[in-house]
């Protein structure tokens, strides 16, 4: 079953080794441990439903509690500590575009405020209810999960929009095919929540980010019903698709995605590159991205993050000799690690490999075969269970991310680890940041900050650390000239920093167009763009 | 100098042979010359301007007349007939962002409709001034054409947006890049333009379409202007350049665009190869291109379209040996011609070639080597010429195009071709239809239909020849599922069918877009979506 205050499956255990907690205590001292908040008593701060009944809407607190946030660090705050102060009057879960028609009528009618959910695996506060006398109600499109339609020729898929990531990679591999959209949360989010903010995938170089595959599909708004045809391609006005793109619930539900698909790779794989430095491998990687090369996946680790990954590795001989070998080789202190993906026609595959290793090669790369990235790909949606290991020996583990032009990507990377740095020393505490290069473009790279710290073990104090650090390193981001999320999306957290970035015209264009699909602003008030007043 | 009734530079001439008049006499009976109205017979129908003078704007007949049309069939047949019902009262030709907001709040005092234009090659209506009161300014922004930076790094250009092709091609290639956009209009298009009504170059398999090139910008609006950083990839809401690009003037003037560039090529060559049918082609074609080889073109010609482009060619001789030779390899009758191109590192480009030959071989296909590709490089933005030559032997030339998912394909160009011959049929005139695949994509292609037809020689019947056409074969577009433009846009002539592809919700939530840039709704009024009662 789903882990209530933490991630993923509870039967799902990630330990950290003795060495892992060494390696920790030593960068930041050592944690302490302290008892998580029971569900029944959390269950027990649910104030009583405000909304009117409705056939579909279960308002028992276990159901709304389940469904009232997301896996933000103050999420999870308030689950562990048991500070349940937000939480919908009550939870749907349509099984059909009729229903959830239905339930925007209901919303309309009752001035409720509605927010519709997938996996619930935000990062980034899109599920908190809001505040204030509207009832709120939570929309589960989970069971919107069925292949409504494959066309082989086109390769093109429609699914309901509520369908999880392995679900969706089940029915389709079923008839020979993949989507091969592969975020870190994979497993437990869906479709539609891919859509709506915007998410990237591991191998978006291969697969594209979800805006590539993102064809049609069909929108249940309070204005009415927004159905977008599948085109190859359109010169006819804007794009539609870019209308729901990145909507994070603002303009209506997503029932139905028409999703581009392609046959199962013949041939996969994933291999470790070390490199001397930094600017070593920065080179490298820009070379071959700009090759233009056949890849699926690049993922340059920086110093402390390849440090901090050979030392979560356990296997301690292992990675020493690893280690002394590499020092031979020129990469000793400092090195950084790059993971190479490929997946395809075996022959191309590997031909493009070849190419990217000996672009890499040529600025020093040292390439150590196929067993790291082997772990990598068993490991790549188990790493994040992490974050339940470290917080029960009393570390918290955040991470933010942006996108930069090539020439910004060394200093993003620095200025925010440096925020954090300072930050987390105005509440006297020491910080372990780390960074990796998630996405690599042509143009530029995503930048992908880890921050793992001390819990201080006491909510307000949390909640503090984690708003200081969290606005410090924002506040860097924008500095420097990225975007506030290149995966994660907007939701409540990232609010106050999309100004930089889209511009009072831009942002007010925005507000336009959700105000032309939502008149009453029924759809999840406050995300993305803060509420307008409500029309009474 | 650019002819002001025609096609491209007037020391241009591409003649049509004997033989090709002797075919086309035979397809649908022999044309008949006759003279053009003479420039300054046209310019003097112009009424007087009803502008409020301004330091800017020019106002002397010729070159409102220079700036009044495209180079749709109705905007020749107004030109050379000398029927000038519709042309702005003045050009204002700024230099400077700093002009074109001084000209947008002059236009806003004023309450004049404002016409963006770059080079005038719309074959949509883009560029016809509305009929009313209001007095109309046409805002040329060819000035604007320096390249304003470049980050090698990213692989980024900034350039103002008034460029035309040559010339931004070859400011970038004094830095050994390119941009790779060539639509046919190339020469005379400008990199705004392409923006706006979201173009596509001939070899977008390499290079992308607009959409993907466009990487950010600034845009002057009424409501102010609209900064667009660039970001390699954002997960921050709205992408505002999506609401740029298909605006078609409607909500501002482009006054900087950034786009993606790449080193020039090392290698580039053009092939051709003949297949026995129809089917089997398209068959190879989709293999191919789901093969995701990195080529850098695919177009396909059916049968109809390969006899006339043989025809066309001249050599008579050699043609005949090609077609013998053809047959015995089994491309007799209904045989069809793809041209493959490849662009790119010499390695690289010519594996790729390499594979897909052995895809269409597999499926019938007979490689036949450069010829045919070099000479179609050769005339690449030259065949845009035949419609000159055809007109002075008495016949019009119009072409539609659409994009369709792969089931969809053949009989979308069946559907435009045979309804094209039914329309002309009604006003007892044949047509010589013929259609390529312009574009291909894994999902589906375009389908770009020629017309060839006689011309009666007289203003009103040319146009009413024409009025059925274009409506018949649009009608068949939005009846088999296709979108109204895939590269041309939409304008005024096609405005009316863009309902069937954006529904209600979605036509009104562009106009409510375009209501927010421009409240008084100066911007190009009528264009892509039909005009509301101006706020006075």
């Amino acid at each position: 079953m789903r882990r209530w205050n933490g991630w993923g499956d509870d039967t799902i255990e990630f330990a950290l080794g003795e060495d892992a907690l060494g390696f920790l205590a030593q960068r930041i001292g050592s944690g302490t441990p302290f008892p998580d908040a029971a569900f029944d008593k959390a269950c027990a701060q649910l104030r009583p439903s405000r909304l009117a009944p409705h056939r579909l809407i279960d308002t028992a607190p276990a159901v709304r509690l389940r469904n009232a946030l997301g896996q933000s660090l103050p999420d999870w705050l308030r689950l562990r500590y048991g500070v349940i102060d937000t939480a919908p009057d009550g939870v749907a879960y349509p099984d059909s575009p009729e229903q959830v028609r239905e339930l925007l009528d209901y919303a309309a009618e009752h001035h409720v405020a509605l927010i519709p959910q997938g996996g619930g695996t935000s990062v980034a506060g899109h599920l908190t209810a809001p505040g204030g006398p509207r009832p709120v109600l939570a929309m589960n499109l989970t069971r919107l999960r069925n292949l409504l339609s494959l066309d082989t020729q086109s390769q093109l898929a429609t699914f309901g929009a509520g369908v999880f990531g392995p679900d969706l990679e089940a029915q389709l591999r079923a008839h020979g095919y993949t989507l091969g959209h592969f975020p870190q949360s994979f497993e437990y989010s869906t479709l539609g929540g891919w859509v709506v903010t915007r998410s990237s995938g591991q191998q978006s170089l291969r697969y594209g980010r979800i805006e590539q595959m993102f064809r049609g599909g069909k929108v249940e708004t309070p204005a009415g019903t927004l159905d977008i045809p599948t085109f190859p391609a359109s010169a006819a006005g804007t794009d539609l698709r870019e209308v729901v793109l990145g909507s994070e619930g603002r303009l209506g539900i997503l029932t139905e995605a028409t999703v581009r698909v392609t046959p199962l790779p013949e041939y996969e794989s994933f291999h470790a590159v070390f490199f001397p430095s930094w600017d070593k491998a920065e080179q490298a990687v820009r070379a071959v991205v700009q090759a233009g090369l056949s890849l699926s996946m690049l993922r340059l680790s920086n110093p402390l993050e390849t440090v901090t990954m050979l030392a979560l590795a356990g296997h301690k001989t292992l990675i020493g000799a690893l280690e002394t070998w590499l020092r031979l080789r020129g990469c000793g202190e400092g090195k950084c690690m790059l993971m190479i993906g490929v997946s395809g026609r075996k022959a191309a595959a590997k031909a493009a490999l070849k190419d990217a290793l000996a672009l890499t090669r040529a600025r020093g790369g040292v390439h150590i075969g196929r067993h790291m990235g082997d772990k990598w790909k068993q490991n790549r949606f188990r790493n994040v269970y992490l974050r339940n290991a470290a917080w029960q020996h009393g570390y918290a583990i955040d991470t933010v991310e942006t996108a930069v032009d090539w020439p910004r990507v060394a200093g993003m990377m620095q200025a925010v680890e440096a925020a954090a740095t300072a930050a987390l020393g105005q509440h006297g505490e020491k910080v372990h940041t780390y960074t990796h290069l998630s996405h690599l473009y042509a143009q530029g790279a995503s930048v992908y900050t880890t921050f793992v710290y001390r819990l201080a073990g006491n909510f307000e104090q949390d909640l503090a650390r984690w708003r200081t650090l969290k606005q410090a390193v924002s506040q860097a981001i924008v500095a420097n000239g990225g975007t506030i999320s290149h995966q994660h999306g907007v939701g409540s957290d990232h609010a106050p920093y999309l100004p930089a970035e889209k511009g009072e015209l831009g942002l007010s264009a925005m507000q336009a167009l959700f105000r032309h699909f939502d008149p009453q602003q029924i759809m999840n008030p406050g995300k993305l763009l803060p509420s307008e007043a409500v029309p009474s």
